[in-house]
């Protein structure tokens, strides 16, 4: 969509960022993951948030569903309506990384140019998960039916059905969620955020 | 806007809000500052976030400028627009509330309407805080010239002048900021946060 707010001038909270980081011992980002339905970007999600927090990290989770019932409930599932869902997760997960807050967002993200944009908006921080376990995988974890119902027409434009997955070229982190269980995907998540969002050395 | 998202669990996190509460040591909740333009949002927001900060709160101010670069850029200024800008305000405030965060907004918001859903939005701790110094005090304070450039008609719509100004009947908190000056104000809002957001007796 075209940008209609010209002529507006950023203002900058009084509270820096540095004192937010020292106030709370790591530094703000995001763990953008990415992947097919069932690749397992829920359960880890929600897992990591709960170690963070448990860690003491600021830490917070951006939920397709639930962005789906608050923010984005005027939106629905063409191309362009997808685009800018992913847009607007972007927008906020950037404002909160630039609060120093560890923000991880759980969306399929179907398409390199939305997640490119949302690197951009968040700047440096930005960290791309691709949970990948292959689509057989996906498909063979289809509890509720939902693959089924994409391969029979029912859901139309469905990723990885009959709609493209443009799976990252370089993310900064790969995991084969088909082959690692839950908890080791969690231990490989937490250790690489720990690293992720060390304060700098003074 | 019509809700086009339907048949949407919201996902829940494994993080209890009551846990958030414990280490924050205060409760989440929106402060909803309305007024017109030069009422002193913008100051006594950026200031009360430096304050509570100071006094380790978990505080977030969301601004209508900054709103306006990032999530609400596809918008512009017509009613409907303005609508949808304070429906995403009202969700974003309402996502942060509920994970246990003080959020500051400072908007006009200068429909019942609008504010109405964005108090529906958050639930509980919705706080409408009224700054009203007359539109005779913001438009002497028009060091910008933005009211002279509404009378004369050269931005049209501008609210108190040629667009209307739904002043709450009911809000929690108003200040009288033509009166008041700017550390008188701060003192009585963060006073009145600290009591809104203080724990529940166990």
């Amino acid at each position: 969509m075209p940008i209609k707010s010209t002529n507006i001038t950023r203002v900058h909270s009084h509270v820096h960022l540095k004192d937010r980081w020292a106030r709370h011992g790591h530094r703000g980002g995001v763990l953008w993951f990415t992947g097919l339905a069932r690749s397992g970007k829920t359960s880890l999600a929600l897992g990591l948030e709960k170690i963070l927090f448990d860690e003491c990290y600021r830490v917070r989770v951006l939920h397709s569903q639930n962005f789906r019932i608050g923010l984005s409930s005027d939106l629905g599932f063409s191309r362009e309506d997808r685009r800018e869902h992913i847009r607007r997760v972007g927008e906020v997960a950037a404002f909160l990384a630039r609060r120093g807050v560890v923000v991880v967002t759980s969306f399929i993200s179907p398409f390199a140019l939305d997640r490119a944009n949302a690197r951009a908006a968040v700047g440096e921080g930005f960290h791309e998960v691709f949970l990948d376990p292959g689509l057989a995988v996906c498909e063979e974890r289809d509890t509720d039916g939902i693959y089924a119902r994409a391969r029979v027409g029912e859901i139309p434009e469905f990723t990885g059905v009959s709609d493209s997955y443009e799976a990252p070229k370089v993310p900064e982190l790969r995991i084969d969620t088909g082959v690692l269980t839950v908890a080791e995907s969690l231990d490989i998540l937490s250790e690489y955020a720990t690293r992720a969002f060390r304060l700098p050395r003074a």
